[in-house]
């Protein structure tokens, strides 16, 4: 079995570790954002973590109203400018920690008055050093080139910052995301069928709206390093203002369809999509049963549905990295050891 | 001739008269950001309007060290939440200013305090009308559906918007920017000859970093948008990040490599995808006549090469534009009129 899909199934507890303790290890910073509440928050991160700060985007503003801003790295490292953050919560994001440019910029925020968060999956490593609080993931040692568990582990510590930013995020709906992953992971069988028929598959489009948006970016990530299946990624509103041309009849195209309030935004993409005969997967839930052109993957409904789609990013990705981990056997490829990549990025 | 091609080529004249009215109409602008700085800019916009907000932000940050955000439009049209924006400057953009879900970004913004400005090609638009300073980009009638000469203009009003922000952007350097784009625009014919190669052409990844990776995301959408390829767009550092897997021999990559503080960044890209033996095309200048496997369409030196990158999007996009829209020809597609999609997207 490949280590992707080895840490793919390990989720359940990686991410209740990551819960327990870090609820545990937050008293400080929590004490810390109660007394200066930050006037903005700006999180930098590359490639999986990236997607994984891009879904904190979304949650720190629609959970907390504090405007969050996606740092650019090269801001600091190449054009040399240090932002004036005076009052701001740096936020940055790396499974090794050892992610030499969001260290930069972690680095120039501390100087330049932001309070600093690091949050990684090594305790040991740079980021954890640098940053003023470390926020750790607790997934195990990641062998798989592709993340998976450390993707999921990030999401579960940005809640928590969340949280602890005064966000109406509450641990015991947290407390049940293991158990619908588990529940998720035993359709294992089913999505191993379904991705048969997307054996020669070499471009796709991949959809998702406001909190999901980040899977679809995560998604389409994993299909290009470990399927080397063009995906072009997109928000579902991004999608119908121009790309839209691109899909055509047949074109297979994957969209995150949580319940909640980018549900009808959603609909209205995949009524679009039936229109033009694409070749649509959805991942989703019962809500989406009317839509019998829809090929879909079921995520069991959350215990809490009036929370709309704020608990649904962790259940809704895993059907995701399961597709790719299995597509990628399909195709007769490793999805450990992806060509021309290694796990350690040092960006300059 | 199609509309594109003729508003292409109308360049020149459009970024002169929306620099010479900008400077005129800015005045009270001016007063008013010099007197209230602004601690945070958000800049909301969708599709190629979108990507000139991705300029604006890697502008505003070198140029003034005010963080930007780069707004979701959906946490306040589908999460129904209102962004803490006291003291912030909120930056809505569309061509024909009746976006819906930017307007209501603005809406929202200037409610919660924030001073508004609209860039807009339609001075009777419903955005001129919300927004409590209108910044007026003058193209002209857009009739193509793909967008160049009001993206060159949003770009040209963004770089006035960050001098009146206290950005080092001077006016005598905005007043070379049309004659350049003029030397571009002479070179037509090369790049038609060019086009010829890519008729076959149907998925590729474009690259550009720092202020020219709006271009980039520019360049990629207009292939989707006029052309039907899939075009994967990403930074420099981003590729490297992970989705390097999926160019393999003989795949067709287009970099922006433009000289200045990002060009050791992309000359290592260009490096690594010769190593892979890419097809790669470079939007360049003199500075990378050593990388013989790279094929290059070069853009005249500007007059003030100390100043880096700060003046080269503008001219850089042009090349990419032409070649769109000589590729959609040479497919047998008329670049006026995609299929599926209609001048004014109305988001919700």
């Amino acid at each position: 079995m490949s280590s992707m899909l080895e840490e793919i199934r390990h989720q359940p507890d990686a991410l209740d570790r990551t819960l327990e303790r870090g609820l545990r290890e937050m008293r400080e910073l929590n004490r810390r954002l109660k007394r200066d509440r930050p006037r903005l928050v700006a999180i930098a991160a590359r490639g999986t973590s990236d997607n994984a700060a891009q879904f904190g985007r979304y949650l720190i503003e629609i959970t907390t109203g504090i405007p969050v801003s996606l740092a650019a790295p090269s801001i600091v490292t190449l054009y040399k400018k240090g932002l004036d953050l005076k009052g701001a919560l740096a936020v940055a994001i790396s499974q090794s920690g050892e992610s030499t440019d969001t260290n930069a910029v972690l680095k120039s925020a501390r100087k330049r008055g932001a309070i600093t968060v690091g949050v990684t999956n090594n305790s040991r490593s740079a980021m954890a050093q640098t940053a003023e609080y470390a926020l750790l993931v607790h997934a195990g040692e990641e062998r798989s080139i592709a993340a998976t568990k450390t993707y999921t582990g990030q999401l579960l510590a940005l809640y928590l910052l969340a949280a602890a930013l005064g966000g109406s995020v509450r641990a015991e709906e947290l407390r049940r995301i293991p158990g619908c992953v588990e529940a998720v992971l035993r359709q294992e069988a089913r999505i191993e069928e379904t991705v048969e028929r997307y054996r020669f598959m070499n471009g796709t489009v991949t959809v998702g709206r406001g909190l999901n948006y980040a899977n679809a970016l995560e998604f389409g990530l994993k299909l290009m390093e470990t399927c080397y299946v063009l995906a072009e990624r997109f928000s579902a509103a991004d999608l119908m203002h121009g790309p839209i041309a691109i899909v055509e009849r047949a074109f297979p195209v994957f969209v995150f369809a949580p319940p909640g309030p980018t549900w009808p935004s959603i609909a209205r993409v995949l009524k679009r999509l039936g229109e033009l005969k694409a070749d649509t997967l959805a991942i989703t839930g019962g809500h989406a049963k009317a839509l019998k052109w829809v090929r879909k993957l079921e995520v069991p409904a959350l215990p809490r549905a009036q929370s709309g789609d704020l608990y649904t990013p962790i259940p809704y990705i895993i059907p995701a990295q399961l597709f790719a981990a299995h597509l990628a056997r399909v195709k007769g490829l490793n999805p450990d050891r992806p060509r021309t990549l290694s796990k350690i990025t040092r960006t300059m």
